[in-house]
């Protein structure tokens, strides 16, 4: 524990709790992730060091989910005997480089004996009340948003568990869908450029992480909004070279079902997602874009405006069926 | 997960994370505990209403250590296939008694799959930052403040180790260290008292729990503050039946390295130290008391002042030893 230490802020600890300010407006915001050795994460696709990041980033982006800027996060560890310090150090080094780039930390933690690797984390942030992102704020007639390129992590996974395929990927296209499962990045950069785009406007907007796939959040989205959807297949963003490694179909499951993207998504009335997008695009070179429009009823639609698929109704149980390779 | 969202805050779930707010002049304090089964608890001597109340009250009780009272808490659940719902929701049941008890509520929280069961609690609380109580605040010549009695919570586990035991016990008091046990209370019922104490003076008071023992808690705060303490032995307040059950040596033992009584160690100047124990023992009917006092040199000794046993060093390390049965 002492060794752990090392990787919290100095005032921070020695004491039962950690002590955090809130600036005086803001809200605070919570969300708590397990993630269990063999179930989240194994040795066989990730290294300790990219099992902490992906935690800290599955984190953070819940947090930009809502809105909110982070405070810190605390960690829980529960690790078997025969785990070594220096897998410890890592997974803590990885966790602490993903904080690092968002300017945050590990204010506070736990570790103890467990018969199974297990990393729990609670992190938290803050925002102001009149700018959460909530599910249930979309309205009929909103232009969906991605912040970026779907299908990438799952794309990148695999490339790990199958080395010897995608022999016509570029080392570029490659490295870069491996870095999108390894090394994923929370997309706090997006909420500057959301407040600017709304600035002059009332704020609403309705969003979730794509963390459980882009399909899941649309449909969550809708579901919670009491809205539909009609999604265009041929405007969701996709990695370089995804394309030319894998059929349209396959693409297209990965970038609906494959998760852990953690890109945003956002439902605002057209006019200010195309500024949103624009905004996006210029500041952060991201792959961003609207890719369908929210519809009074409730069926969420993939179409394809190029008139070469027919419609699909998006539907989170059957969703691998359809698109099965 | 659905089945578990019962026992949240209505308004807090459904989105990515939930949202509170932190009275505007108050710092945020973190705390974090990861549990096993096995480890931590087991079905021999905890149901699991009780380790939920347990979790809870651990959790809590860092919170009041630090002066602050609490917000709300998430819960990490980790657990195997072969855990029955109904085995879920008394753990949910007790966390939520418990929580229920101190006004404060589940905000948040994850279930996964796991191995073994894994409990891992957030709590989050607010404290005035003038108010924050630490370890490294005391000085030489405080007095030392426990807010009840020491030892009860580990004679109750004897009792539901060895049922056999304890005969010479009274049905009220063996109820009543099993009840130790079983859901022990966090003391935030010390803090408005404390607060009115020292409200015309400059709040200064060092302190943390004596979760982990009494001996432990003073050997931490002196630790911490560059003091040592005289601990009077006779004035170590214990369990009512305590002394006739087991010897002295033992009972002592307990007390001081027993652990789980969640009491609070407070070092402040004697004369308000007599008044907060007079306060008290006024308002709550504790067995609150002064049990030592804060000298210069770092050694933490164990004095007898009636006489009967030699001086003893305090030790941690050493600590079952001096005083194993």
């Amino acid at each position: 524990l002492q060794r752990l230490f090392c990787f919290c802020p100095a005032d921070l600890v020695g004491d039962d709790a950690a002590v955090l300010s809130v600036p005086p407006t803001r809200s605070l915001v919570i969300t708590t992730d397990v993630l269990v050795d063999g179930v989240h994460f194994s040795d066989r696709t990730t290294a300790p060091a990219d099992a902490g990041w992906r935690a800290a980033a599955a984190n953070l982006s819940d947090l930009a989910a809502m809105g909110a800027m982070p405070l810190g996060i605390t960690v829980g560890l529960g690790v078997p005997g025969d785990v070594t310090v220096a897998w410890i150090e890592q997974l803590y080094q990885g966790l602490t480089a993903c904080l690092q780039t968002y300017d945050t930390s590990i204010v506070g933690g736990d570790v103890c004996r467990s018969p199974v690797i297990t990393v729990s984390i609670t992190a938290f942030g803050a925002v102001e009340p009149t700018r959460i992102i909530r599910r249930a704020a979309a309205r009929s007639g909103d232009a969906i948003v991605v912040t970026g390129k779907h299908g990438a992590a799952r794309a990148g996974l695999e490339l790990l568990l199958h080395p010897a395929t995608g022999e016509g990927l570029s080392s570029t296209d490659r490295a870069s869908l491996i870095q999108a499962h390894q090394r994923p990045k929370p997309r706090l950069d997006v909420l500057p450029l959301l407040w600017k785009t709304l600035e002059t406007q009332e704020f609403r907007v309705a969003g979730m992480d794509s963390s459980d796939g882009l399909a899941d959040a649309i449909l969550q989205i809708c579901r919670a909004s009491g809205v539909g959807a009609r999604v265009d297949r041929s405007r969701i963003p996709m990695p370089s070279g995804l394309q030319q490694w894998v059929q349209t179909e396959q693409a297209l499951e990965w970038a609906l079902y494959g998760g852990e993207d953690f890109e945003l998504v956002l439902c605002l009335p057209p006019a200010l997602a195309e500024s949103l997008v624009q905004s996006l695009v210029q500041n952060l070179g991201t792959g961003a874009a609207i890719v369908g429009t929210l519809t009074p009823t409730p069926e969420v639609w993939l179409v394809d405006a190029l008139g070469n698929a027919p419609p699909v109704a998006l539907d989170l149980a059957k969703g691998f069926q359809h698109f099965g390779a």
